[in-house]
């Protein structure tokens, strides 16, 4: 009787941490793509203690966990497909800057930005910076191991994780770190379907002192992809390297009027940093060299001031495209740098004759791609959304690509897993799941493939014995 | 019966790639620290598809597979623990580098140190260096998640996969990427008692341009580790910053008489690089002053040849400890860089009362140290000698650290291990051992605790169903 044990849970922890009625739990079945299931009982722990009672409730009730931070995910991995239990981490805040260290104790609920807030004032800087850092939280950062537009040249949450605390299935806390088997490791990425990550040991580094900013139109996305492959051959990493097609561009203009390049096939934005301003100025001199040589028009910004009008630009498309239509499909690919020219040309093709507009930005130098469907759920068919996606995310396997870059598979994609993992890896990942979770009870349906999917049974756990 | 196993083997895949006689496989049996058993057949497979065969032979034959690189390791992770087929994967060193992606795609009998020189063809370069790179292999580094002094600014091994090709317990070929379930990082480090790496994608980084090198010693280690700290805390991130304690400065110095200060307790060596010479100037600098300022004398390399003779010392460790005794128990644990004084002290402690000479060196940026035994095995009981590498690990767990920096847990740690994971971590270890290798037939013997020493079963795994 889930709504028993949830009673008692609510007695244990106090009435001010369990939620059960149904109007309060509907507010916990989202996250910003996905609705899910409305949860059958929601608890907000303060200590990892309590988050121990709760997994103990769910399992003593047989009904499923999810952990849930700021519901700021773009895959629905924080969306419960099946009534249960959902651990809200958002009052879990306790946060630690260890200078000595280079590290930050963060329990999973802090958020994202937070943590560079409190490291600044040690000279220290986090930089993972997922789009959502003002409102995310650490917990759902590792759970989907987020990336942002810095990743490229600085790394994805995953790549600042010294060590994680988690609860398993059955309520027993772990310390994790990174070496023997890297199981820290398998936790960041896996959606809460293994453990509930508590709290995390991440790494932090000092931050650049000096940052430079361009802004750089192209007449076709060949020359874009050019100048992105030139700049990086001749040596740079860039912070930020960012892409936005034409569409993207246009829908921007419609909405800020900042007078950008309404001709052009593609727009990049690009930081270059560093603690030698010398260095920053001629690091970003070879970008801008090679953005000419492809035929490129730049405009560097001369200031603070000028860097952020640049970059205005590609923070307002998300408000830009909701003018478009109220709902989007943020798809999010990755694929090698040098198909990206094709890739951006046939997701373009393929929307055509589906009608639905779409328009395609992302971090270029990670060939991480974000093909976003535009669409009305009062007058379009969710099927139709559905099948184009399916068949963008077709688009980045057939060229050697993922089908997630930085906000991991939740249930947005997760129907697409088969196609993009060979059975018997699929079947490792079950065996990995049944084993750590042999009642399947962690964020039941997201991230693995569907069982029925795979063509085979999970023979690489069980054929060899 | 494996003798007609590998009989037939050696019919499929050519007398050229199965050794079988005696004689040749006693040549399989250690690593640079650790004899292990004879094994009953090597196999020296071409291709993935040798190893695939290989493997299922093993499996047909009931008996282990240990991969071995270039048995350079020094923890016993290579050397067989039970009679079996080790796969030596010497002849896989097919290498391409991809410099539109910044990446290397190298097979596991790859040598380290290739995979830098092949870069830097394309201007690029491979950072992890672990001391044996001019022999060891990019499957045996994998294996062990090898560092080197580079690893404090540049990482370790797996901080540059991108992908591996792996080959499982029964064979099955595996295209591991790091997005999802992150079974590439759970390779990495698992000594091949999860699958055979037999190829892995790197990624590559541009080189820095500039290294400037000083040396600096210490009346006490109080102030060398302070001198550290400081260092640090003022955002230095040097390059290499390597530690000597006095017995390890004064084998070097009956070695090599290279004039190093033997009344000092501690030498730094420090590589500050970068790409512009002002700011790996300036870096210096910062580091110079710390170490003046908690007493330390410190001499700057006025030029590329000063700076050779200045590593001179460092690089001399291993020979000036063999002159003392024959052999050595090379320790590797790793702790907070705030406990290395006392960390330093209480393993010199320790050794006294067993009389053995005991010299401490590492990577003091990350807390990796090397307390080195040096014993005699004609005349000392390995049974001390064991006992006092223990008790050294103890010291470390002790003061929050771990039993490897570098090196791997292998055979020579593995009894640590109980002792270094909890109880339910130690679970989960044998819960994902036995799902990805349900015979134990990979490297048995090898980085688990063994299962006599957890209190209780593996209670993660199957408790909850």
């Amino acid at each position: 009787m889930p709504a028993s044990e949830f009673g008692q849970l609510q007695r244990r922890l106090g009435a001010g941490k369990v939620l059960l009625r149904p109007s309060e739990c509907s507010s916990y079945r989202y996250d910003a793509i996905q609705f899910g299931v409305r949860p059958l009982a929601v608890v907000l722990p303060e200590t990892v203690e309590d988050v121990v009672q709760a997994v103990r409730a769910a399992q003593a009730a047989g009904v499923p966990v999810v952990g849930r931070g700021a519901a700021s995910g773009l895959s629905g991995g924080a969306a419960p497909a099946q009534p249960g239990l959902v651990v809200s981490f958002t009052r879990m805040t306790a946060l630690r800057i260890l200078p000595q260290q280079r590290e930050a104790v963060a329990q999973a609920g802090v958020v994202t930005l937070a943590v560079s807030e409190a490291a600044r004032l040690h000279g220290l800087t986090y930089p993972p910076d997922p789009a959502s850092l003002r409102t995310s939280t650490i917990g759902g950062n590792l759970g989907e191991n987020a990336g942002g537009p810095l990743c490229f040249k600085y790394g994805v949450t995953g790549d600042y994780v010294r060590a994680l605390q988690v609860v398993d299935a059955d309520g027993e806390i772990h310390h994790l770190t990174r070496d023997a088997y890297d199981l820290a490791g398998l936790m960041i990425g896996s959606e809460g379907t293994l453990g509930l990550i508590t709290e995390a040991t991440l790494r932090l580094v000092p931050p650049a002192r000096h940052t430079l900013t361009l802004q750089a139109s192209f007449g076709s996305l060949e020359a874009c992809a050019a100048a992105v492959s030139t700049a990086i051959s001749a040596g740079t990493v860039p912070a930020k390297l960012e892409f936005m097609d034409a569409a993207c561009i246009g829908a921007v203009e419609d909405y800020l009027h900042l007078g950008l390049p309404r001709h052009a096939a593609a727009l990049l934005l690009v930081d270059s940093d560093g603690d030698d301003p010398a260095q920053v100025e001629a690091e970003l001199k070879v970008v801008e060299e090679a953005f000419r040589a492809a035929g490129g028009e730049v405009r560097r910004a001369r200031d603070a001031q000028e860097a952020a009008a640049l970059w205005q630009a590609r923070r307002s498309v998300s408000p830009a495209l909701g003018r478009i239509r109220p709902a989007r499909m943020n798809e999010d690919i990755a694929v090698p740098r040098s198909r990206l020219p094709q890739v951006v040309a046939e997701i373009q093709a393929l929307a055509e004759p589906y009608g639905f507009p779409l328009v395609q930005f992302g971090h270029i130098g990670d060939g991480n791609l974000h093909p976003n469907i535009l669409f009305d759920p009062r007058r379009d068919d969710p099927e139709q959304v559905h099948e184009l996606a399916h068949r963008i995310a077709q688009v980045a396997l057939r060229h050697g690509g993922v089908l997630s870059g930085e906000h991991g598979i939740g249930s947005m994609k997760r129907a697409f897993m088969a196609e993009a993992v060979d059975t018997q890896t699929a079947a490792a990942y079950w065996a990995i799941k049944d084993t750590l979770d042999p009642a399947g009870r962690l964020n039941p349906e997201k991230l693995l493939p569907p069982r029925g999917a795979l063509a085979t049974g999970p023979e690489v756990a069980h054929a060899g014995a």
